[in-house]
Protein backbone atom coordinates (compact mmCIF):
# COMPACT_ATOMS: atom_id res chain seq x y z
CA UNK A 1 0.00 0.00 0.00
CA UNK A 2 3.16 2.28 0.20
CA UNK A 3 3.09 3.56 -3.67
CA UNK A 4 7.28 3.95 -2.37
CA UNK A 5 7.64 -0.25 -1.87
CA UNK A 6 8.31 -1.64 -4.84
CA UNK A 7 6.08 -4.32 -6.03
CA UNK A 8 6.93 -8.09 -5.21
CA UNK A 9 8.06 -9.64 -8.56
CA UNK A 10 6.06 -12.77 -7.22
CA UNK A 11 3.08 -10.37 -8.28
CA UNK A 12 4.27 -10.10 -11.86
CA UNK A 13 2.25 -11.11 -14.61
CA UNK A 14 2.68 -10.56 -18.37
CA UNK A 15 0.68 -10.96 -21.25
CA UNK A 16 1.42 -12.84 -24.27
CA UNK A 17 0.75 -9.87 -26.33
CA UNK A 18 3.06 -8.10 -24.42
CA UNK A 19 6.22 -10.19 -26.14
CA UNK A 20 4.57 -11.17 -28.87
CA UNK A 21 7.05 -12.13 -31.35
CA UNK A 22 7.57 -14.58 -29.06
CA UNK A 23 5.37 -18.25 -29.55
CA UNK A 24 3.75 -18.88 -25.68
CA UNK A 25 5.91 -21.71 -25.21
CA UNK A 26 9.58 -19.47 -25.60
CA UNK A 27 7.26 -16.96 -23.47
CA UNK A 28 6.29 -19.25 -20.42
CA UNK A 29 10.18 -20.78 -20.52
CA UNK A 30 11.17 -17.23 -20.59
CA UNK A 31 9.26 -15.74 -18.14
CA UNK A 32 10.11 -18.69 -15.54
CA UNK A 33 13.72 -18.22 -15.78
CA UNK A 34 13.08 -14.45 -14.97
CA UNK A 35 11.24 -14.53 -11.69
CA UNK A 36 8.01 -14.46 -13.38
CA UNK A 37 5.39 -15.33 -11.55
CA UNK A 38 1.78 -14.80 -14.15
CA UNK A 39 0.83 -14.66 -17.13
CA UNK A 40 -2.28 -13.92 -19.38
CA UNK A 41 -2.71 -15.49 -22.16
CA UNK A 42 -4.41 -14.06 -25.05
CA UNK A 43 -6.25 -16.29 -27.63
CA UNK A 44 -4.70 -15.99 -31.17
CA UNK A 45 -1.34 -17.29 -28.95
CA UNK A 46 -3.10 -20.47 -28.31
CA UNK A 47 -3.65 -21.25 -32.01
CA UNK A 48 -3.07 -24.37 -33.39
CA UNK A 49 -2.37 -25.90 -30.19
CA UNK A 50 -3.77 -28.49 -27.20
CA UNK A 51 -5.29 -26.01 -25.40
CA UNK A 52 -5.29 -28.18 -22.51
CA UNK A 53 -1.60 -29.42 -22.83
CA UNK A 54 -0.67 -25.90 -22.90
CA UNK A 55 -2.14 -25.03 -19.82
CA UNK A 56 -0.09 -28.14 -18.13
CA UNK A 57 3.09 -26.73 -19.68
CA UNK A 58 2.56 -23.13 -18.33
CA UNK A 59 2.10 -24.60 -14.61
CA UNK A 60 4.47 -27.12 -14.93
CA UNK A 61 6.32 -23.38 -15.18
CA UNK A 62 5.34 -22.83 -12.26
CA UNK A 63 2.89 -20.19 -13.88
CA UNK A 64 -0.41 -18.60 -12.55
CA UNK A 65 -2.50 -18.68 -15.72
CA UNK A 66 -4.08 -15.24 -14.24
CA UNK A 67 -7.05 -14.35 -17.46
CA UNK A 68 -7.29 -15.41 -21.06
CA UNK A 69 -7.53 -12.05 -22.96
CA UNK A 70 -10.41 -11.87 -24.53
CA UNK A 71 -13.74 -12.17 -24.51
CA UNK A 72 -16.67 -9.23 -25.43
CA UNK A 73 -17.20 -7.22 -28.50
CA UNK A 74 -20.81 -8.02 -28.30
CA UNK A 75 -22.82 -5.04 -30.06
CA UNK A 76 -23.76 -4.95 -33.72
CA UNK A 77 -26.92 -3.67 -35.46
CA UNK A 78 -27.41 -7.03 -37.00
CA UNK A 79 -28.44 -9.31 -34.78
CA UNK A 80 -27.02 -12.37 -36.51
CA UNK A 81 -23.42 -11.11 -35.42
CA UNK A 82 -24.46 -10.37 -31.87
CA UNK A 83 -25.08 -14.42 -31.97
CA UNK A 84 -21.94 -15.35 -33.34
CA UNK A 85 -20.25 -13.40 -30.74
CA UNK A 86 -22.29 -14.65 -28.00
CA UNK A 87 -21.36 -18.07 -29.24
CA UNK A 88 -17.68 -17.07 -29.74
CA UNK A 89 -17.93 -15.91 -25.81
CA UNK A 90 -19.44 -19.01 -25.17
CA UNK A 91 -16.52 -21.21 -26.70
CA UNK A 92 -13.54 -18.08 -24.43
CA UNK A 93 -15.24 -19.90 -21.82
CA UNK A 94 -14.55 -23.44 -22.76
CA UNK A 95 -11.18 -22.25 -23.47
CA UNK A 96 -10.50 -20.57 -20.69
CA UNK A 97 -11.47 -23.75 -18.74
CA UNK A 98 -9.41 -26.05 -20.96
CA UNK A 99 -6.45 -23.79 -20.03
CA UNK A 100 -6.82 -24.07 -16.63
CA UNK A 101 -7.76 -20.10 -15.87
CA UNK A 102 -10.20 -19.03 -13.72
CA UNK A 103 -11.26 -15.51 -15.31
CA UNK A 104 -11.64 -13.57 -19.16
CA UNK A 105 -11.47 -10.08 -19.60
CA UNK A 106 -14.02 -8.82 -21.64
CA UNK A 107 -13.83 -6.12 -24.31
CA UNK A 108 -16.69 -5.41 -24.56
CA UNK A 109 -17.05 -3.96 -28.01
CA UNK A 110 -19.20 -1.16 -30.31
CA UNK A 111 -20.73 -0.32 -33.34
CA UNK A 112 -20.14 2.69 -34.30
CA UNK A 113 -23.55 3.14 -36.55
CA UNK A 114 -25.72 2.82 -33.89
CA UNK A 115 -25.61 4.78 -30.81
CA UNK A 116 -23.27 4.16 -27.88
CA UNK A 117 -26.40 3.80 -25.62
CA UNK A 118 -27.70 1.04 -27.85
CA UNK A 119 -24.21 -0.49 -28.09
CA UNK A 120 -24.23 -0.38 -23.96
CA UNK A 121 -27.67 -2.24 -23.80
CA UNK A 122 -26.26 -4.84 -25.90
CA UNK A 123 -23.16 -5.72 -23.72
CA UNK A 124 -24.89 -5.87 -20.73
CA UNK A 125 -27.25 -8.41 -22.64
CA UNK A 126 -24.71 -10.04 -24.34
CA UNK A 127 -22.88 -10.42 -20.69
CA UNK A 128 -26.04 -11.89 -19.26
CA UNK A 129 -26.50 -14.51 -21.66
CA UNK A 130 -23.49 -16.06 -21.26
CA UNK A 131 -23.74 -15.92 -17.35
CA UNK A 132 -24.84 -19.18 -17.07
CA UNK A 133 -22.14 -20.60 -18.99
CA UNK A 134 -19.86 -18.99 -16.97
CA UNK A 135 -21.54 -20.41 -13.50
CA UNK A 136 -21.23 -23.60 -15.00
CA UNK A 137 -17.76 -23.09 -15.51
CA UNK A 138 -16.59 -21.03 -12.65
CA UNK A 139 -14.85 -18.49 -15.09
CA UNK A 140 -15.37 -15.05 -14.22
CA UNK A 141 -15.92 -12.18 -16.25
CA UNK A 142 -14.05 -8.93 -16.12
CA UNK A 143 -15.64 -5.79 -18.45
CA UNK A 144 -12.85 -3.99 -19.27
CA UNK A 145 -13.18 -0.37 -19.48
CA UNK A 146 -11.42 1.08 -22.83
CA UNK A 147 -9.84 4.73 -22.92
CA UNK A 148 -12.51 7.05 -24.89
CA UNK A 149 -10.47 7.13 -28.06
CA UNK A 150 -11.71 3.20 -28.48
CA UNK A 151 -15.09 3.99 -28.23
CA UNK A 152 -15.93 4.12 -31.52
CA UNK A 153 -15.17 0.45 -32.35
CA UNK A 154 -13.43 -1.12 -29.36
CA UNK A 155 -15.95 -0.31 -26.02
CA UNK A 156 -18.43 1.47 -25.49
CA UNK A 157 -17.74 0.70 -21.72
CA UNK A 158 -15.03 3.55 -21.42
CA UNK A 159 -14.89 5.06 -17.78
CA UNK A 160 -14.60 2.52 -14.48
CA UNK A 161 -17.99 4.21 -12.93
CA UNK A 162 -19.64 2.85 -16.28
CA UNK A 163 -18.01 -0.75 -15.63
CA UNK A 164 -19.00 -0.17 -12.59
CA UNK A 165 -22.89 0.43 -13.00
CA UNK A 166 -22.51 -2.93 -15.03
CA UNK A 167 -21.29 -5.17 -13.28
CA UNK A 168 -23.27 -4.04 -9.89
CA UNK A 169 -26.71 -4.20 -12.34
CA UNK A 170 -25.50 -7.70 -13.73
CA UNK A 171 -25.34 -8.68 -9.82
CA UNK A 172 -22.96 -11.78 -10.01
CA UNK A 173 -19.77 -12.74 -7.39
CA UNK A 174 -18.72 -13.69 -11.66
CA UNK A 175 -18.80 -10.46 -13.35
CA UNK A 176 -16.50 -7.53 -12.32
CA UNK A 177 -13.79 -5.23 -13.45
CA UNK A 178 -10.22 -4.88 -14.55
CA UNK A 179 -8.85 -1.53 -14.04
CA UNK A 180 -6.10 -0.70 -16.76
CA UNK A 181 -3.86 2.15 -16.10
CA UNK A 182 -3.90 2.85 -19.65
CA UNK A 183 -7.56 3.44 -19.98
CA UNK A 184 -8.38 5.27 -16.98
CA UNK A 185 -5.45 7.13 -15.96
CA UNK A 186 -6.66 10.54 -16.68
CA UNK A 187 -10.06 10.51 -15.53
CA UNK A 188 -11.02 12.80 -12.11
CA UNK A 189 -13.20 10.11 -10.84
CA UNK A 190 -10.76 6.79 -11.00
CA UNK A 191 -9.32 7.19 -6.86
CA UNK A 192 -13.32 7.09 -6.13
CA UNK A 193 -14.52 4.26 -8.59
CA UNK A 194 -11.20 2.17 -7.73
CA UNK A 195 -12.60 2.53 -3.77
CA UNK A 196 -16.19 1.47 -5.33
CA UNK A 197 -15.52 -1.63 -7.16
CA UNK A 198 -12.82 -3.01 -4.23
CA UNK A 199 -16.03 -2.23 -2.00
CA UNK A 200 -18.34 -3.78 -4.07
CA UNK A 201 -15.20 -6.94 -4.55
CA UNK A 202 -15.51 -6.05 -8.52
CA UNK A 203 -12.05 -5.68 -8.48
CA UNK A 204 -10.85 -8.47 -10.40
CA UNK A 205 -7.93 -7.29 -12.54
CA UNK A 206 -4.91 -4.96 -12.57
CA UNK A 207 -3.02 -3.59 -15.56
CA UNK A 208 -0.34 -1.97 -16.02
CA UNK A 209 1.82 -0.15 -18.83
CA UNK A 210 2.37 3.84 -19.51
CA UNK A 211 1.13 6.88 -21.99
CA UNK A 212 4.14 7.92 -23.51
CA UNK A 213 4.80 11.44 -24.61
CA UNK A 214 4.15 12.04 -27.34
CA UNK A 215 1.58 9.06 -28.18
CA UNK A 216 2.27 8.29 -31.96
CA UNK A 217 -0.34 5.69 -32.39
CA UNK A 218 -4.06 5.57 -31.13
CA UNK A 219 -3.09 1.63 -30.52
CA UNK A 220 0.17 0.07 -30.76
CA UNK A 221 2.67 2.56 -29.20
CA UNK A 222 2.31 1.83 -25.40
CA UNK A 223 5.22 2.72 -23.10
CA UNK A 224 6.85 1.04 -20.13
CA UNK A 225 6.14 1.81 -17.02
CA UNK A 226 8.26 5.12 -16.49
CA UNK A 227 8.42 5.92 -19.44
CA UNK A 228 5.41 8.06 -19.69
CA UNK A 229 3.16 10.47 -17.64
CA UNK A 230 1.12 7.67 -15.69
CA UNK A 231 1.26 7.97 -11.75
CA UNK A 232 1.74 4.06 -11.85
CA UNK A 233 2.46 3.75 -8.29
CA UNK A 234 -0.31 6.26 -7.07
CA UNK A 235 -2.63 4.06 -8.99
CA UNK A 236 -1.26 0.72 -7.44
CA UNK A 237 -1.17 2.19 -4.19
CA UNK A 238 -5.50 3.18 -4.84
CA UNK A 239 -5.86 -0.44 -5.85
CA UNK A 240 -3.66 -2.42 -3.03
CA UNK A 241 -5.96 0.06 -0.74
CA UNK A 242 -9.16 -1.60 -1.53
CA UNK A 243 -7.03 -4.97 -0.16
CA UNK A 244 -6.78 -5.91 -3.99
CA UNK A 245 -3.95 -8.62 -3.78
CA UNK A 246 -3.80 -10.12 -7.46
CA UNK A 247 -1.20 -9.44 -10.22
CA UNK A 248 0.21 -6.53 -11.62
CA UNK A 249 -0.20 -7.34 -15.62
CA UNK A 250 2.39 -5.99 -18.05
CA UNK A 251 0.14 -5.39 -20.92
CA UNK A 252 1.77 -3.29 -23.68
CA UNK A 253 0.98 -2.91 -27.65
CA UNK A 254 4.00 -1.72 -29.14
CA UNK A 255 5.15 -2.13 -32.67
CA UNK A 256 8.83 -0.28 -31.53
CA UNK A 257 9.50 -3.41 -28.61
CA UNK A 258 7.91 -6.01 -30.83
CA UNK A 259 10.71 -5.08 -33.39
CA UNK A 260 13.44 -5.70 -30.52
CA UNK A 261 15.56 -8.76 -28.82
CA UNK A 262 12.55 -10.24 -26.41
CA UNK A 263 15.02 -11.53 -24.07
CA UNK A 264 16.35 -7.57 -23.46
CA UNK A 265 12.65 -6.27 -23.74
CA UNK A 266 11.97 -8.71 -20.80
CA UNK A 267 14.79 -7.35 -18.67
CA UNK A 268 13.57 -3.77 -19.27
CA UNK A 269 9.80 -5.11 -18.46
CA UNK A 270 11.31 -6.37 -15.18
CA UNK A 271 13.51 -3.26 -14.51
CA UNK A 272 10.60 -1.35 -15.41
CA UNK A 273 8.43 -3.13 -12.83
CA UNK A 274 10.34 -2.79 -10.15
CA UNK A 275 11.31 0.79 -10.21
CA UNK A 276 8.40 2.37 -11.43
CA UNK A 277 5.14 0.52 -11.06
CA UNK B 1 -34.06 22.16 -31.48
CA UNK B 2 -35.40 19.47 -33.57
CA UNK B 3 -32.00 17.20 -34.95
CA UNK B 4 -34.17 16.41 -38.13
CA UNK B 5 -34.44 20.53 -39.08
CA UNK B 6 -31.12 21.54 -40.95
CA UNK B 7 -29.39 24.02 -39.20
CA UNK B 8 -29.57 27.52 -40.48
CA UNK B 9 -26.39 28.78 -43.32
CA UNK B 10 -26.71 32.03 -40.94
CA UNK B 11 -25.43 29.92 -37.90
CA UNK B 12 -22.27 28.27 -39.57
CA UNK B 13 -19.00 29.21 -38.44
CA UNK B 14 -15.91 28.23 -39.48
CA UNK B 15 -12.38 28.09 -38.04
CA UNK B 16 -9.37 29.59 -39.89
CA UNK B 17 -7.39 26.62 -39.00
CA UNK B 18 -10.20 23.99 -41.56
CA UNK B 19 -9.05 26.06 -44.51
CA UNK B 20 -5.14 26.53 -42.86
CA UNK B 21 -4.00 26.68 -46.63
CA UNK B 22 -5.98 29.86 -47.24
CA UNK B 23 -4.70 33.22 -46.01
CA UNK B 24 -7.36 34.57 -43.89
CA UNK B 25 -8.00 37.25 -46.25
CA UNK B 26 -8.96 34.24 -48.93
CA UNK B 27 -10.98 32.67 -46.21
CA UNK B 28 -12.87 35.93 -45.47
CA UNK B 29 -13.52 36.22 -48.75
CA UNK B 30 -14.50 32.89 -49.96
CA UNK B 31 -16.93 32.11 -46.68
CA UNK B 32 -18.69 35.22 -47.21
CA UNK B 33 -18.93 34.41 -50.94
CA UNK B 34 -20.46 30.99 -49.80
CA UNK B 35 -23.11 32.52 -47.10
CA UNK B 36 -20.78 31.46 -44.16
CA UNK B 37 -21.94 34.58 -41.44
CA UNK B 38 -19.30 33.26 -38.91
CA UNK B 39 -15.25 33.08 -38.68
CA UNK B 40 -13.10 31.88 -35.69
CA UNK B 41 -9.64 33.33 -35.97
CA UNK B 42 -6.86 30.79 -34.77
CA UNK B 43 -3.71 33.29 -33.69
CA UNK B 44 -1.62 32.02 -36.53
CA UNK B 45 -3.77 33.17 -39.12
CA UNK B 46 -2.67 37.14 -37.77
CA UNK B 47 0.77 36.57 -37.92
CA UNK B 48 2.15 39.28 -39.36
CA UNK B 49 -0.79 41.73 -39.76
CA UNK B 50 -2.49 44.76 -38.45
CA UNK B 51 -4.82 43.20 -36.38
CA UNK B 52 -7.60 46.14 -36.25
CA UNK B 53 -7.34 46.48 -39.83
CA UNK B 54 -8.18 42.71 -40.36
CA UNK B 55 -10.55 42.56 -37.63
CA UNK B 56 -12.19 45.56 -39.91
CA UNK B 57 -11.70 43.50 -43.15
CA UNK B 58 -13.78 40.54 -41.68
CA UNK B 59 -16.70 42.64 -40.82
CA UNK B 60 -16.65 43.94 -44.27
CA UNK B 61 -17.24 41.20 -45.38
CA UNK B 62 -20.43 41.14 -42.75
CA UNK B 63 -18.57 37.66 -40.82
CA UNK B 64 -18.93 37.79 -37.46
CA UNK B 65 -15.69 37.11 -35.76
CA UNK B 66 -17.35 34.62 -33.16
CA UNK B 67 -13.95 33.38 -31.16
CA UNK B 68 -9.87 34.15 -30.78
CA UNK B 69 -8.56 30.40 -30.85
CA UNK B 70 -6.76 30.00 -28.48
CA UNK B 71 -5.50 31.18 -25.20
CA UNK B 72 -4.32 28.44 -22.27
CA UNK B 73 -1.88 26.22 -21.50
CA UNK B 74 -1.24 27.42 -18.52
CA UNK B 75 0.38 24.56 -16.39
CA UNK B 76 3.97 23.68 -15.98
CA UNK B 77 6.18 22.63 -12.93
CA UNK B 78 8.15 25.57 -13.84
CA UNK B 79 6.80 29.45 -12.44
CA UNK B 80 8.55 31.20 -14.85
CA UNK B 81 6.91 29.13 -17.53
CA UNK B 82 3.63 29.71 -15.78
CA UNK B 83 4.15 33.69 -15.64
CA UNK B 84 4.63 33.30 -19.29
CA UNK B 85 2.08 31.80 -20.28
CA UNK B 86 -0.60 34.58 -18.27
CA UNK B 87 1.44 37.22 -19.82
CA UNK B 88 1.02 35.10 -23.21
CA UNK B 89 -2.66 35.30 -22.52
CA UNK B 90 -3.15 38.63 -21.57
CA UNK B 91 -1.99 39.25 -24.87
CA UNK B 92 -4.50 37.24 -26.52
CA UNK B 93 -6.97 39.26 -25.05
CA UNK B 94 -5.34 42.29 -26.25
CA UNK B 95 -5.61 40.87 -29.41
CA UNK B 96 -8.89 39.53 -29.18
CA UNK B 97 -10.14 43.33 -28.22
CA UNK B 98 -7.96 44.35 -31.55
CA UNK B 99 -9.49 42.11 -33.70
CA UNK B 100 -12.99 42.90 -32.39
CA UNK B 101 -14.25 39.73 -31.10
CA UNK B 102 -15.98 38.98 -27.69
CA UNK B 103 -14.42 35.87 -27.03
CA UNK B 104 -10.96 33.85 -26.64
CA UNK B 105 -10.83 29.77 -26.39
CA UNK B 106 -9.13 28.06 -23.83
CA UNK B 107 -7.31 25.23 -24.68
CA UNK B 108 -6.11 24.79 -21.05
CA UNK B 109 -2.89 22.49 -20.75
CA UNK B 110 -1.18 20.33 -18.57
CA UNK B 111 2.30 19.05 -18.20
CA UNK B 112 2.79 15.76 -17.87
CA UNK B 113 5.64 16.06 -15.68
CA UNK B 114 3.52 17.32 -12.63
CA UNK B 115 0.29 15.13 -11.49
CA UNK B 116 -2.85 16.29 -13.12
CA UNK B 117 -4.57 17.49 -10.18
CA UNK B 118 -1.37 20.18 -9.72
CA UNK B 119 -1.95 21.05 -13.46
CA UNK B 120 -5.69 21.44 -13.14
CA UNK B 121 -5.00 23.43 -10.18
CA UNK B 122 -2.57 26.25 -12.01
CA UNK B 123 -4.94 26.43 -14.87
CA UNK B 124 -7.78 27.80 -12.24
CA UNK B 125 -4.89 30.29 -10.90
CA UNK B 126 -4.24 31.08 -14.70
CA UNK B 127 -7.57 31.69 -15.45
CA UNK B 128 -7.88 34.13 -12.53
CA UNK B 129 -4.89 35.52 -12.79
CA UNK B 130 -6.09 37.01 -16.31
CA UNK B 131 -9.95 37.96 -14.87
CA UNK B 132 -9.18 41.51 -14.80
CA UNK B 133 -8.38 42.06 -17.45
CA UNK B 134 -10.32 39.64 -20.34
CA UNK B 135 -13.11 42.31 -17.97
CA UNK B 136 -11.48 45.34 -18.17
CA UNK B 137 -11.79 44.35 -22.28
CA UNK B 138 -14.77 42.74 -22.08
CA UNK B 139 -13.70 39.26 -23.50
CA UNK B 140 -15.32 36.11 -22.33
CA UNK B 141 -12.87 33.33 -21.49
CA UNK B 142 -14.24 30.29 -22.81
CA UNK B 143 -12.81 26.75 -21.08
CA UNK B 144 -12.51 24.03 -23.93
CA UNK B 145 -12.53 20.45 -22.60
CA UNK B 146 -9.92 18.29 -24.54
CA UNK B 147 -10.42 14.72 -25.43
CA UNK B 148 -8.85 12.06 -22.58
CA UNK B 149 -6.16 11.00 -25.30
CA UNK B 150 -4.66 14.67 -25.20
CA UNK B 151 -4.32 14.65 -21.46
CA UNK B 152 -0.57 14.15 -21.74
CA UNK B 153 0.37 17.84 -23.02
CA UNK B 154 -2.11 19.52 -24.23
CA UNK B 155 -5.39 19.57 -21.49
CA UNK B 156 -6.08 18.27 -17.73
CA UNK B 157 -9.51 19.05 -18.32
CA UNK B 158 -10.81 16.32 -20.18
CA UNK B 159 -15.02 16.05 -19.73
CA UNK B 160 -17.72 18.88 -19.66
CA UNK B 161 -18.27 18.25 -16.07
CA UNK B 162 -14.90 19.16 -15.39
CA UNK B 163 -14.99 22.16 -17.48
CA UNK B 164 -18.23 23.05 -15.79
CA UNK B 165 -16.98 23.12 -12.38
CA UNK B 166 -14.09 25.57 -12.89
CA UNK B 167 -16.31 27.71 -14.60
CA UNK B 168 -18.65 27.30 -11.63
CA UNK B 169 -15.64 27.99 -9.10
CA UNK B 170 -14.72 30.59 -10.81
CA UNK B 171 -17.95 32.05 -10.41
CA UNK B 172 -17.64 35.23 -13.39
CA UNK B 173 -20.37 36.22 -16.20
CA UNK B 174 -17.48 35.90 -18.02
CA UNK B 175 -15.44 32.21 -17.66
CA UNK B 176 -18.00 29.91 -19.76
CA UNK B 177 -17.72 26.55 -21.51
CA UNK B 178 -17.06 25.41 -24.79
CA UNK B 179 -18.70 22.04 -26.09
CA UNK B 180 -16.64 20.12 -28.79
CA UNK B 181 -18.34 17.11 -30.13
CA UNK B 182 -15.17 15.52 -31.20
CA UNK B 183 -13.82 15.93 -27.42
CA UNK B 184 -17.25 15.04 -25.57
CA UNK B 185 -19.54 12.39 -27.82
CA UNK B 186 -17.86 9.34 -26.09
CA UNK B 187 -19.44 11.02 -22.27
CA UNK B 188 -22.45 9.02 -21.17
CA UNK B 189 -22.76 11.78 -19.04
CA UNK B 190 -22.66 14.26 -22.12
CA UNK B 191 -26.42 14.96 -22.08
CA UNK B 192 -26.97 16.27 -18.18
CA UNK B 193 -23.70 18.60 -18.66
CA UNK B 194 -24.71 19.96 -21.34
CA UNK B 195 -27.97 21.24 -19.52
CA UNK B 196 -26.00 21.90 -16.29
CA UNK B 197 -23.99 24.62 -18.31
CA UNK B 198 -27.14 25.81 -20.09
CA UNK B 199 -29.03 26.56 -17.04
CA UNK B 200 -25.64 28.25 -15.65
CA UNK B 201 -25.47 30.68 -18.45
CA UNK B 202 -22.05 29.15 -19.35
CA UNK B 203 -22.24 27.84 -22.20
CA UNK B 204 -20.70 29.74 -24.89
CA UNK B 205 -19.34 28.17 -27.97
CA UNK B 206 -20.25 24.79 -29.58
CA UNK B 207 -17.50 22.91 -32.28
CA UNK B 208 -18.28 20.38 -34.70
CA UNK B 209 -16.90 17.84 -37.32
CA UNK B 210 -16.71 14.13 -36.46
CA UNK B 211 -14.64 11.29 -35.74
CA UNK B 212 -13.69 9.04 -38.29
CA UNK B 213 -13.54 5.02 -38.33
CA UNK B 214 -10.79 4.42 -38.10
CA UNK B 215 -8.95 7.47 -37.02
CA UNK B 216 -5.55 7.25 -38.16
CA UNK B 217 -3.92 10.13 -36.42
CA UNK B 218 -4.44 11.32 -32.67
CA UNK B 219 -4.73 15.18 -33.96
CA UNK B 220 -4.43 15.72 -37.78
CA UNK B 221 -7.20 12.94 -38.52
CA UNK B 222 -11.17 14.76 -37.59
CA UNK B 223 -13.33 14.48 -40.33
CA UNK B 224 -16.28 16.23 -41.70
CA UNK B 225 -19.54 15.81 -39.84
CA UNK B 226 -21.68 12.84 -41.17
CA UNK B 227 -18.02 10.90 -42.19
CA UNK B 228 -17.95 8.99 -38.55
CA UNK B 229 -19.82 7.96 -35.71
CA UNK B 230 -20.48 11.15 -33.34
CA UNK B 231 -24.24 11.77 -32.99
CA UNK B 232 -23.74 15.58 -34.43
CA UNK B 233 -27.07 16.47 -34.99
CA UNK B 234 -28.21 14.76 -31.59
CA UNK B 235 -25.65 16.85 -28.99
CA UNK B 236 -26.87 19.78 -31.23
CA UNK B 237 -30.72 19.25 -30.09
CA UNK B 238 -28.90 18.67 -26.52
CA UNK B 239 -27.19 22.23 -27.08
CA UNK B 240 -30.00 24.19 -28.60
CA UNK B 241 -32.80 22.95 -26.09
CA UNK B 242 -30.02 24.84 -23.66
CA UNK B 243 -31.88 27.91 -25.48
CA UNK B 244 -28.29 28.48 -27.35
CA UNK B 245 -28.28 30.31 -29.81
CA UNK B 246 -25.18 31.29 -31.13
CA UNK B 247 -22.72 29.57 -34.12
CA UNK B 248 -22.33 25.76 -35.27
CA UNK B 249 -18.14 26.06 -35.85
CA UNK B 250 -16.67 23.91 -37.99
CA UNK B 251 -13.07 22.75 -36.61
CA UNK B 252 -11.47 20.47 -38.29
CA UNK B 253 -7.64 19.55 -38.30
CA UNK B 254 -6.93 17.10 -41.29
CA UNK B 255 -4.14 16.57 -42.92
CA UNK B 256 -5.62 14.86 -45.78
CA UNK B 257 -8.22 17.59 -46.40
CA UNK B 258 -5.71 20.34 -46.04
CA UNK B 259 -4.64 18.76 -49.46
CA UNK B 260 -7.30 19.34 -51.51
CA UNK B 261 -8.81 21.99 -53.48
CA UNK B 262 -9.56 24.22 -50.59
CA UNK B 263 -12.85 25.99 -52.53
CA UNK B 264 -14.08 21.93 -53.18
CA UNK B 265 -13.32 21.32 -50.06
CA UNK B 266 -15.48 24.36 -48.56
CA UNK B 267 -18.10 23.48 -50.50
CA UNK B 268 -17.86 19.87 -49.06
CA UNK B 269 -18.23 21.72 -45.46
CA UNK B 270 -21.12 23.42 -46.39
CA UNK B 271 -23.17 20.36 -47.53
CA UNK B 272 -21.73 17.91 -44.41
CA UNK B 273 -23.17 21.01 -42.41
CA UNK B 274 -26.40 21.19 -44.12
CA UNK B 275 -27.04 17.41 -44.07
CA UNK B 276 -25.53 15.57 -41.04
CA UNK B 277 -25.06 18.78 -38.45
Amino acid sequence: MNPNQPPALSKLCIHTITTKPWRIEEAAKNFASAGVKGITVWRDALEGRDIKQTGQLLRDYDLTIVSLCRGGFFPSREASKRKTAIDDNRRAIDEAAELGTSMIVLVCGADPYQSLEDSRKQIRDGIAAILADAQAAGIKLAIEPLHPMYADTRSAINTLAQANEMAEELNSPLVGVVVDVYHLWWDPLLENEIKRCGENGHLMAFHICDWKIPTTDLLLDRGLMGEGCIPVKKIRSWVEATGFNGFNEVEIFSTAYWKEDQADYLQKIIRAYKEHS
